[in-house]
């Protein structure tokens, strides 16, 4: 009988990335930092960085922070939408919406002035650059890029993944040529990835997703959404998956840039505590729930990513009133409440043995 | 190295019942029926049959045909809810709400007539026929009957569970003094069991849920919502399940009231291509997505079980005019489209061999 360290099954995932441990650490726009993204290399996995809320530049800061602590796997994430509709009857339809939100925190109405400059969904300049600092791994959320982009990048050497929520956004994953497709369950943090269209999401659990998406596509197959521990890992490994892929369960991390109040809403998590919301940013995302966030649950008043830039003041505001039902947008999936507070070195090296101890225990 | 045919782990659910296989029916009220029970029964596993649309002695003549057919585990299946308020304006609101559905398919308006009279939820008379003849498993959805109900039902010998969507339901359950409880994922095809408050559910998925129950409560859990074969049978046991239940990967087989309608809607399945709804009973169940469907969605037009006695008359018409949109009421979880076609013993032998596969080559 083999000993347990040998037991982690090799995954065409590893093999893909080069990497130990087939466990990636989800690229949470804002809260993955090149810290994190550096330990979790380092300890095996793949580090993974967000680029919806900076600059080319800034994530080309950010992706040099990384270099300089690992030459371990790096996957750089893009969002693939439209861009936002930033016109004056936007404007002025957002102000209206968020006046009641405005008066119920004894704030002066919001005005609809021209609504702020937002990061561009990924288009030629995040392709060029890509091109020419080729990360181990580039991925896609909210849809894909044109099959050109795809292949330039597998050209280059870049490994290619994008997220799907059914098996028919998986089969477009695989037909648009990416290497590897990642599942993601009702469960997951963060924004939903559903594409095909958006507003048909009707949100598949992991349970039920992962093995009709293992048996529709040839590519392999990521699980996201509620895995937070080894047994998880183990559980999606026997649904078919061949790496798992993680956000919520890093967020307790010293290296995450979550706030402290994020931390304090992670430590009291329960299982029952998020929903899904446009509110903040104009697409659906699984957070912790609030008052705020139920009222723009199916309808955004904007497009996305135009909420996030418009809602500040009000969200000041409640924080400083500290008007949790306001205030708290902390992005968080449905297994938050299992998030450990560990050097994220140390998470990947827990995850790997507990995983490990599941699957030889069986 | 043992035969994978002794890898089957003892669960404390499989010596709770006294079964071979810790594989439970779903006791799916009308789709279950006394053929499908005694079969389960008889290839190890555990029958069910539901109540909720029975008279007690419909029940008892149902049971008596289990008995006939096999000495193996039954559980019975009672709805725990509140006697539906069958007024005057109730039936004037009903007649309200489907008004523009009975002119969408030229049918004349719906009389606000009195309201049927349907089957009690779960009361005095079904507990004292329970007693006299127990069944070895007794079985609770929408909620818990008195603790003193339990006490007395266990102390004649019948193990008692109930249905928890939540950790904090689930330690309802088990404060409530039952033998396990039953972990009921977002991927549930059917009736949402969601109790505290039934308003309050957010939609926990089984890949979240099942860990933070197993690890919060100290009776036995059993997984069910989006499982279908053996693979998803050994990824709830990685999740520390000692039990499943399977309800949709029922329904295709010979035995299972499923009727032709329902049967070609399960074969093209997707996994995507469900909602939850309230139109139909008046409270939220999993069914496959139709616009009448989604007409009702969050906010039914009568309690439960009401609605399902007054669509009767637009339900047949559609069905007549082969109007899919509004007659074909399946329910239906989200895995399936991984149901198959074979007699219930086959089946239930095919998933526990899958099942050992999948952990034996783990």
């Amino acid at each position: 009988m083999s000993p347990p360290a040998a037991r982690w099954p090799a995954t065409r995932v590893a093999r893909l990335f080069g990497i130990e441990l087939p466990i990636l650490q989800a690229p949470m726009a804002r809260a993955a930092t090149p810290a994190l993204a550096a330990a979790v290399a380092n300890a095996g996995g793949l580090g993974g960085l967000g680029s919806a809320t900076l600059s080319l530049a800034a994530l080309a800061t950010e992706v040099a922070a990384v270099r300089a602590a690992t030459n371990g796997g790096l996957n750089l994430n893009f969002f693939c939408h439209a861009p936002p509709r930033a016109d004056a009857a936007t404007a002025a339809a957002a102000a209206a919406a968020l006046a009641p939100h405005h008066a119920a925190l004894g704030l002066a109405p919001p005005e609809a002035a021209a609504l702020p400059a937002v990061p561009p969904p990924f288009d030629a300049a995040r392709l060029d650059w890509l091109l020419a600092h080729p990360p181990r791994v580039a991925s896609f959320h909210f849809g894909l890029p044109p099959a050109a982009a795809i292949a330039r990048l597998r050209a280059a050497g870049v490994r290619v993944l994008a997220t799907a929520t059914t098996l028919a956004e998986a089969r477009a994953v695989e037909d648009a040529g990416c290497d590897a497709v990642i599942a993601q369950g009702w469960e997951a943090g963060g924004h939903r990835g559903a594409f095909l269209p958006e507003a048909a999401d009707r949100g598949v659990g992991l349970f039920a997703l992962l093995p009709q998406v293992v048996d529709g596509v040839a590519i392999p197959v990521i699980a996201a959404g509620g895995i937070a521990d080894g047994r998880a890992i183990a559980a999606a490994l026997m649904l078919g998956a061949e790496g798992v892929q993680i956000g919520t369960g890093f967020l307790l991390c010293p290296e995450a840039a979550t706030s402290p109040a994020a931390r304090a809403a992670l430590a009291a998590a329960t299982d029952a505590d998020t929903h899904l919301t446009a509110a903040y940013s104009g697409r659906p995302a699984r957070a912790r729930a609030t008052a705020f966030g139920a009222a723009f649950q199916s309808a955004p008043f904007a497009d996305y990513p135009l909420p996030r830039a418009v809602t500040g003041p009000l969200l000041a505001a409640a924080a400083a009133a500290g008007r949790e039902d306001y205030a708290s947008f902390h992005l968080q999936g449905q297994a938050a409440a299992l998030a450990r507070t560990l050097p994220a070195a140390d998470l990947v090296a827990r995850l790997a043995a507990e995983a490990r101890v599941a699957l030889t225990r069986s």
